[in-house]
């Protein structure tokens, strides 16, 4: 049982709220001797962190880590590597009007039930700076990947829906999602994208996305069937993610409407090497990679703090309103792009070393 | 690690093969004084089991369970429950001719490439055929959870989607879903969808399915943040499902083309006793259940066994072509039904034990 | 966490009480492609069976082990490996008499207040019958550890005190531990053990026992500190077996009275090849395997059930008197010895497993 | 699988290094609404911190615990609590000698066989600095015990054998121990240990202890058969703990020496209480506790860095001598006290919490 601990062989454990000190991760499990540097974390820290766009909450966080244990010499010892990450920018008094309220779509009511006691700043354990913490362990798990598995390994997140917009799937160009604030794979969007975002933000609402995983070059027998298969464990690892309400692997939930013939990949050999003619299954049959690309996509909902006027209840279950100040992302989907990516690299990760103890 | 145990304190195991002598589960931290019996299992097996109607697969099997342990004089004793399943009708000649070859849409290929050895006698471990113990395993956990929580508890599936047919979810009837084969609640649905089967059976084709779970009565409070998120376990015990390619909460993947106004649920009170006002987040906030009901829909794709020739490889590396015969189901999504609500029975009562240690 | 499962990659599950139909154990994360028989783990089995001598409990049972899946054509899949042992030689009568009772020294009485319930035939759950399952899954780990390691790996364990009386460790030979009925290492000491534990039997009464198990051929770095060492894992291993209640590593409790000087293995190098002067340590350093032998002793306390008059309470709080007839060991150590050779084999194999996810 | 955590719902997280910047903890389910201050761990703290008398280590530590989370108006929240200690006294210069020197009794040759690297400041992550972080842990697990189980409950340890002085375990008295250096219970055997140790260390060598932890006001029915045994976990838990080679629960390996008359504990009934008339179990029966006394006990090996010279290997696989300087414990057992009480804590709170998941 872990509640605040992710991963099997290589696990990860956060802590820290929104308004404390700071937040941290313990990442146990770890190869020994993989060379692993803060430089190299913070690459992956910057794409998450608040305040990098206009589209995202201007919060000014660093979010700046700092490793404490585990690492000698430039390399990991295989012991726990412990990272800290102090809060910088809080602002606890913007809540002090929320503190007897629940915001709808938020935890704030099933925390309190659940505790009878909550952190109200800033949703305290359950705000998504808790991902900060995911990212900095999934970069940890990249960079493990890339020693074992070399270079042709590789994973990208991008929004391919934004709210009512969506992109030319197509048109999917890596280096483009990087240059844009949206994690946009599709160049054409952009600008389209732009418009809308700052419509709704303008309006005092918000919108939600759909981000899309693409992890190539995961050899074939990664996953632990039956009740640790590969794509229940990415299932499980991106619904914990904040605001996620679904998950698909390959063609997900239009599978449904699919013939068996459209459905299954038919595979073809090219003197040994097997390929496959599609990718309906995301790379993953009866719960093991196939070899194939590792495709998932999950939805974020809209963000739930928003400046128009909700109803709601208070902690004396009295009804009030609510009008959610403060500094908050228009759209949340469009930050978890990274935090997607880390926890896909943490389950993979934690799959081969699980398939080196199975199967050797 | 348990790559065939589910569950964290109301664990079950399964074991066996397809065309094995039996297949069974032992149950592991089922509450003790709980009156247990196979006769009640057995209502919850005839839901799932082959033969039942037309529309499923032809193998006979009574899927009679045996109890073989931890209940005593009618009673729980707090000891593991084991139970078994005999084996009736194996017909392991049928699979003599697929034997060298990898199914599409199967695990023959991952499996083999995995363990470097396989059962191929009807897929050997990865048959649907593990389901069964499933379905025990979630009727024990129903039972147990309406002894503590009462009648108002319930879960009830349901077929909403089935291939190209969609159903009317406003007519929902739970009664109407166990009068028909297709486990569909909406009665004007049956016949369109009865047409619509036998012709995709007779093209020799198949088609998926979504299903939608409901769970009323269930307390606020249940669920473990940041990484047991009832969320995250009902998508991981979903997405383990034979088949099973995405899994919704509430609006689930939708949720991306909501405005924070439409998404967010929101609360009144009335006399103290808190109400929501729409329930897109399914009954989970932060990973905790909010008290409303639980809502989950999961799409099954098309069977994989189709008689319509298709093109593959086989052990040797060859390109060869298969068309499976034998005893399939049109539709797998149909019989996913009783499988679901047994996943979600189990998940809500480790959570309910969860909480029990964790908050008292 | 796991009720009644041991293990963390190579895990084995037991089910079963003591007078139920059949006992029996799930292991999972067992090696696929390992040649595994029914025959070969008879041979363990029948080390522990009882009836075998008078010298042990005169319950016949043949304790034959029937595998029900995760073998295909004689080899190992990956897939859980189902035993099943079926119970032959109840006698649930007997127990009539003690059903209000508890027995001193048993868990009659913990069960009973933990569960509220209990199966008193034979002690139900808490019998040692259970051990068999222990035996049937240890048998497997040694094939699965010889298979890996060749023929150098071998664990034996031997009865090195019988009550009061001790042998000549001096004198260990591991080929007469075979060749009488306690296990003992010692030729010149089985005569006068058979007069001790004769009169030890007639006298209505019973005694304890040490067994200490030596492994040797196990590579240096097993052992994954700090919290899954493997002398801690030993530990818990023996400890868990029925009315052990200590156990050594090495020295173990006399290290307590060694100088720096007499405890510390110094080292020396033979062209490169490491040898240790001494084995105070048991093989373990920090918790990880150093390429001695492993060492591991623990104490087995005398049989509770003895026909000698005891004073005890009812399941009504009443004082009362008992005396346990039925078959019971007069001495249950002897016993024990496979059980700890199996434990020993399961906790070594775990291991090597998980330094395998660990360290490659 | 947790190479660095400890507990099943109770758990803590451990990391650090001796010579990196600090060390830690993280505890997980920790139960909500518990006041928890930094200066109540303290107390703890200082029993285990080296430099308190001249019978240990010279190095200054203030091992000032620092809370950075799951505390919010000074009451836990049930989010993780982080705890942060820093290294003051660090002198890695010490070690520079013994850098390629692998010393006898330590885990350097193991840590370096099974990772290829290690941090060779003061031993690293093998040093018994990491057991600071078990005392802040089981500083909370004891506040989380007596806030639930009332004042009536206490965990109080002692040496009771010191190299080769004894002491009269007659003569235990709890408030004695707090009064001299060596947490002896026996005020006649200060004087006499005061002048053997002195003489241990002027030698220039080491000596071991026995250490014993007694735990009363523990409700019957904590423990989890099969193999979450209380004593199982207990016996795991002592031994995880740097340095000791053995594990005793009530009589311990004394047990063998025992007839089952003198072994098994009697019990009566005074108007339903039920009272035992000894305690060989130590409290526990059947891996559950009985409600008496919970009584075990460890053998620490004496400290392994001694001045005297030692024969072992270097890195290079050449024969060499050592004498280890440096600041060192002539006996790391009387620091085991604090270290053993708090492990003991947090086996108890997890059981305690277990029982209530599994019946209620």
């Amino acid at each position: 049982m872990s509640f605040n601990t992710f991963g099997k062989i290589f696990r990860f454990t956060t802590w820290g709220e929104s308004h404390g000190p700071s937040i941290g991760c313990v990442i146990d499990g770890c190869p020994p001797n993989i060379a692993i540097s803060e430089k190299d974390i913070q690459i992956e820290m910057n794409k998450r962190r608040p305040g990098a766009s206009k589209f995202t909450s201007q919060r000014k966080e660093a979010d700046k880590v700092i490793i404490l244990s585990g690492i000698f010499q430039g390399k990991s010892t295989g012991t726990p590597i412990s990272m800290i990450i102090h809060n910088e920018d809080k602002r606890s008094r913007d809540y002090e009007s929320i503190k007897e309220k629940f915001r709808p779509g938020h935890a704030d009511y099933t925390y309190f039930k659940k505790y009878g006691i909550r952190d109200f700043r800033g949703g305290g354990r359950q705000s998504a700076r808790e991902t900060a913490c995911r990212v900095a362990a999934g970069s940890i798990a990249k960079t493990v990947l890339k020693k074992i598995l070399g270079n042709k390994f590789n994973i990208i997140g991008a929004v391919t829906q934004l709210g009512l917009m969506s992109c030319e799937k197509e048109n999917w160009n890596d280096k483009e999602i990087r240059k844009n604030p949206f994690f946009c794979p599709d160049k054409k969007s952009v600008k389209i994208w732009e418009k809308y975002l700052m419509a709704v933000r303008k309006s005092g609402s918000s919108c939600g996305a759909i981000i899309e995983l693409r992890a190539s070059g995961v050899p074939v027998g990664l996953g632990a069937p039956i009740y640790s298969k590969l794509d229940a464990d990415i299932a499980s690892a991106l619904m914990s993610i904040n605001a996620v309400k679904g998950v698909n692997i390959g063609s997900g939930m239009s599978s449904a409407f699919l013939s068996g013939e459209e459905n299954s990949d038919e595979m073809r050999s090219n003197s040994g090497k097997v390929k496959f003619k599609s990718n309906n299954a995301g790379g993953i049959l009866g719960g093991i990679s196939s070899g194939q690309n590792i495709i998932a996509s999950f939805a974020v909902k809209p963000t739930s703090s928003i400046l128009n006027n909700r109803e709601t209840v208070n902690k004396k279950g009295k009804n009030t309103n609510i009008s959610v100040k403060g500094r908050h992302d228009p759209c949340v989907g469009i930050r978890a792009v990274p935090i997607g990516e880390a926890m896909l690299a943490c389950v993979l990760l934690d799959h081969y070393l699980m398939n080196k103890a199975q199967c050797g």
